[in-house]
């Protein structure tokens, strides 16, 4: 027997798509209805298999769910809430994929009948491509996903909605919400919008050098393939997490600002240092990732 | 018969080794003696087959040399270029490989008796590792090669260096010394002292929550791998072409802050707007690349 019979997908893009194919595949998912905003996209997500039915009603699409995915953009959650509230039954366990946590938690436990059959979630698997047709098998396995339960959230619930992860080969971590979009602005959210700052900037340069587009070398690709991710999804995530986002900003505009200084008064020495300072964190970050994957691969 | 019968190659680390490497494969080079400030360091060197000979003597490392290669740190090219000075003759052709060209084109050409022979480049071919044990066959494939001729240059030097850099597979263009700084300044001196500051932001970040460096996620591992790189190296780099860096951190400050304003006052549809149009420089970047890797290709 699956872990849900019938599952409601509000959204078919890289997460939601990709989590269906593979909680299918692995016998997690029964039955699997879609729902979104377009047709076209639920014609592709069908032909993909994501989905054994498809409907632009959230109503239809909730109904007799014991289980319901909200993976559309963060900015939808809260509509989609709304809009799916008189469907949900005392039994039926709603999860979301949010990158942001905070306030779609609150947002979403405000606007549906049970909240303590909420479970918030968040798988990190993002990749620059996005959409149904970027929907893949295989996507979670030996990734990270977040569940950020609340004082509010059920333990049969999250649970369930953990095995649901585990299944599909994550290693699932639990945090509090002000703290993940906390950890997250610093280690995600800050880099992105770093990243489109540095296009921006070479962007400017090129008013004084037009051809300097001709010549993007070395580290600038990374940075690039960061910024190519769906413009959509980041003004939502920048927008929903503004705060920490924005003592994140600060706290690296001042780390810059003294590696400017350093370098300005051309200071050898103390330049060395710090950046040999900073190599050494950087080597720490990469020792820790294997300790702990060494770790969780031995459980 | 080798493009150089007898090469002088000072500095056996990444680049400097792999060139040897590539450069004897391919019957470019006959003889090579290599220098460098360590004995360990050379025996490595002869050990990997980078060098026929080596010696921990400058001039006689440059006696009887047609190619002289600058393949030292940045900081120490003018002293070695002035520390052979007597052992070159009228037509030794001396080259180097620094990142940075503008101040050391200068440096090189007031230190050597002859400097119309002398040909700056810049093959663009960095990796995170260094060192001799990281120099490998094939580096230089399809990558560019920056040459920085000036006004003294001589064409015939020019074009030996070119037929060098072009045997071991690189595309070879030509540019202004003090344009090549610029634009290296945006595209890849920005993007390394960027990525240093984004792993410092962290670091600070950590003192509130101890536990940040246990969940660095998504974007931050292509900086981290950035921020790899020697310090050393970066250090000379960030030194020797400040001037045009600080104008790039100014540039990207100010794109940056105008990116957390337009955040801070919750404007999704300007937001969005500017996330667009970033995305567009980025893709047109791509397709520039493409464009001139398939023209190059044809040629």
């Amino acid at each position: 027997m699956p872990l849900f019979e019938n599952v409601a997908l509000f959204g078919v893009g890289l997460i939601g798509g990709s989590l269906a194919l593979d909680a299918k595949r692995k016998g997690l998912f029964g039955h699997v209805t879609a729902c979104s905003r377009r047709a076209e996209t639920l014609d592709a997500a069908l032909q993909k298999g994501i989905a054994d039915k498809t409907t632009l009603d959230p109503i239809e699409c909730a109904k007799g769910a014991d289980l319901v995915v909200l993976a559309a953009p963060v900015s939808s959650m809260e509509p989609i809430a709304k809009a799916i509230a008189p469907a949900l039954e005392r039994n039926t366990i709603v999860t979301d994929v949010g990158s942001v946590k905070g306030q779609i938690v609150e947002k979403i436990e405000r606007a549906i009948p049970y909240p303590s059959r909420f479970v918030p979630g968040h798988p990190v698997a993002g990749r620059e491509r996005f959409g149904t047709e970027a929907a893949v098998e295989g996507l979670f396995a030996g990734k990270r996903c977040v569940l950020t339960p609340t004082k509010t959230t059920d333990k049969e619930a999250l649970r369930a909605v953990r095995a649901l992860w585990e299944g599909v080969g994550m290693k699932v971590l639990e945090m509090d919400p002000q703290r993940h979009d906390r950890v997250l602005a610093a280690t995600s959210h800050l880099p992105h919008l770093v990243a489109y700052a540095l296009v921006e900037a070479v962007m400017r340069a090129r008013e004084t050098d037009p051809d300097i587009l001709d010549f993007t070398a070395g580290g600038f690709h990374d940075f690039t393939r960061i910024a190519a991710s769906s413009p959509d999804m980041w003004r939502d995530i920048f927008l929903m997490n503004s705060s920490h986002l924005d003592e994140m900003i600060d706290v690296f505009s001042s780390a810059l600002d003294e590696l400017k200084k350093v370098i300005g008064s051309h200071d050898g020495i103390e330049l060395q240092k710090k950046l040999e300072e900073i190599r050494r964190v950087k080597d720490q970050i990469e020792n820790m990732r294997q300790v702990i994957v060494k770790f969780e691969n031995s459980r």
